[in-house]
């Protein structure tokens, strides 16, 4: 366990928990719209920046927890040995909640993620974790808790607590009390996301150590934070105003930005591949014609694209094998 | 004519011209190893930054002036009709080392450069022309002031007054006065280029003109200037040492920044085309391999890898269709 990161539970928990009851939760997945790109605390995951997200309604992460004999996971439903690193992260993180009882758990976690969409899946799965074992623990931590706990688990897991749009304030304190993500009061019903899978021939490194080594060796990466913080502030007033082409032309921009910081990165890192950028002409030469929509890509070789309802069409004829996406559909129950 | 550059002229000139004469001039193209990229005044082409090129040998701009009844402009074998943009663009910079005599001339130019390669030709060709008006109004110039006037011409111009490696440096004054290139004394006779061909299918912007598009708009662009500053001196120190890994991965890393600027744009430029960064792909997986080459790109979507002699086989094998340059290889006679 990390002293730093248990001096912040010891802040947000009680002083001694309840023994555990079974428990759900469901966790959206993200994308966001201005990127978490670096961080000013690498311990409790505190952003240079803030950012802000749009929720995938249904497609996230289910968790069951359940008291049990001996501490199990399954993923997905299979079982996966306690000595491999992902499990050694959940349960690193589970045991800030046991707050030193014996109580032993089952964990069952399923994604709702179509594997053809190639999202990353620790900020649904962090954030239904944190709300399964707040309820599991009966806890009953407040929404800034709980979002400040998923943050530790993984940064943009921050944001995966809630539906619709999400706002993530970087903070300003030494501890990270005032970093957490809030649902911004936004219905768009529709605003949309196609998510272009790209065939990555190569292994990318992981986001945190593409974060860190962007951080730390890229000579461009000082101009972002300031930036990205701008690009937030319009995107959030751009949906406010459902003016779809700024937050369509901020959150491309957003995206670039933070991918040329990477490229410029020594030695370079590009997560794009060529064929991500042959998505990005496509969309580039439409949008030349009169389509209204827009790209943003994550630590990953795919291309997602913004685009409203009524265009659904033209999107659907342009990049035909995508996985659609309508964030306010109905889904499944979060902490909104 | 423009006033600021008349200043400029003035302080380079002497005070009447001589009747021209004929004269011939060849300049090589050049490939900058750390960029050119940002102007602090755009009259005078003053850089932010200094910049270190080498110069490809034969392939460049012949140019010819001769005494004639009228102004005649013959580009590679073919007159250009005075109206065009560019044959204006010519006469304006003659215009300044007539000093108001009635001397009718006629410019034969011509580019040595293989089409196929796809090498913009301003530099060699404002570099050429310098030269040759120099000698046609016998004015004698200094090289620091021949290399002034070709800037003013074009800015890389201002390094293709000589073979080999050359560094302009950025200067601090005003006027410009001590911002003009000057060849190193270094030769590296195993040095080599290979310049892979792209096909672009949509025409980009001048170099001109997505310069100052990135000035203007990328919110990256402000720690450019400092970074190629650095990287100047560590690929001068390097080229200085024979030390080709240094030389390789600076130059490669100072290309991807200056790209980097131009994508954090916004509107986005991308010079570099998904072909561009297949190439990028196939050169990185084989120095995975082990081999010793690294890549530079300018203001287009080509690929120019540098390499030494003894990579000759490998680099063909690697990039068959390539255009091969040995810069050191003995060549038409220039400035040095």
């Amino acid at each position: 366990m990390n002293d730093i990161v248990q001096t912040v539970f010891d802040k947000l928990l009680p002083d001694s928990s309840n023994p555990p009851v079974v428990a759900n939760a469901f966790a959206p997945s993200n994308i966001a719209l201005s990127k978490y790109w670096g961080k000013r605390d690498k311990s409790r995951n505190l952003p240079m920046n803030s950012s802000l997200s749009v929720s995938l309604g249904n497609l996230g992460t289910s968790t069951k927890i359940s008291p049990a004999d001996h501490d199990i996971l399954i993923f997905n439903n299979n079982t996966v040995a306690l000595t491999e690193p992902f499990a050694k992260r959940l349960f690193d993180f589970v045991r800030y909640f046991r707050q030193g009882q014996h109580a032993p758990l089952q964990i069952d976690s399923s994604n709702t993620i179509p594997t053809a969409a190639g999202l990353a899946s620790s900020a649904s799965g962090f954030a239904a974790l944190t709300v399964a074992l707040d309820s599991a623990f009966q806890t009953r931590l407040p929404e800034s808790a709980l979002s400040i706990i998923a943050r530790i688990g993984s940064g943009s897991a921050s944001r995966s607590l809630w539906h619709g749009f999400v706002r993530w304030n970087r903070g300003n304190s030494i501890d990270g009390m005032d970093s957490y993500a809030q649902p911004l009061a936004i219905k768009w019903p529709a605003f949309r996301i196609a998510i272009v899978t790209v065939d990555s021939a190569q292994k990318s490194q992981s986001s945190r150590d593409g974060m860190n080594h962007t951080v730390a060796t890229s000579p461009l990466f000082s101009s972002w934070p300031a930036q990205a913080e701008r690009d937030c502030l319009s995107i959030e007033q751009a949906l406010l105003e459902q003016d779809f082409v700024t937050v369509g032309q901020t959150a491309e921009s957003n995206a670039l930005a933070m991918h040329a910081t990477m490229s410029a990165a020594r030695p370079t890192l590009n997560y794009l591949k060529p064929q991500s950028w042959t998505v990005l002409d496509s969309l580039w030469r439409a949008r030349g014609d009169g389509l209204n929509a827009y790209a943003t890509m994550d630590a990953g070789a795919n291309v997602k694209i913004l685009y409203l309802e009524n265009d659904e069409a033209l999107i659907k004829e342009l990049f035909p094998s995508a996985t659609y996406i309508a964030p306010f559909a109905p889904a499944d129950a979060c902490l909104n």
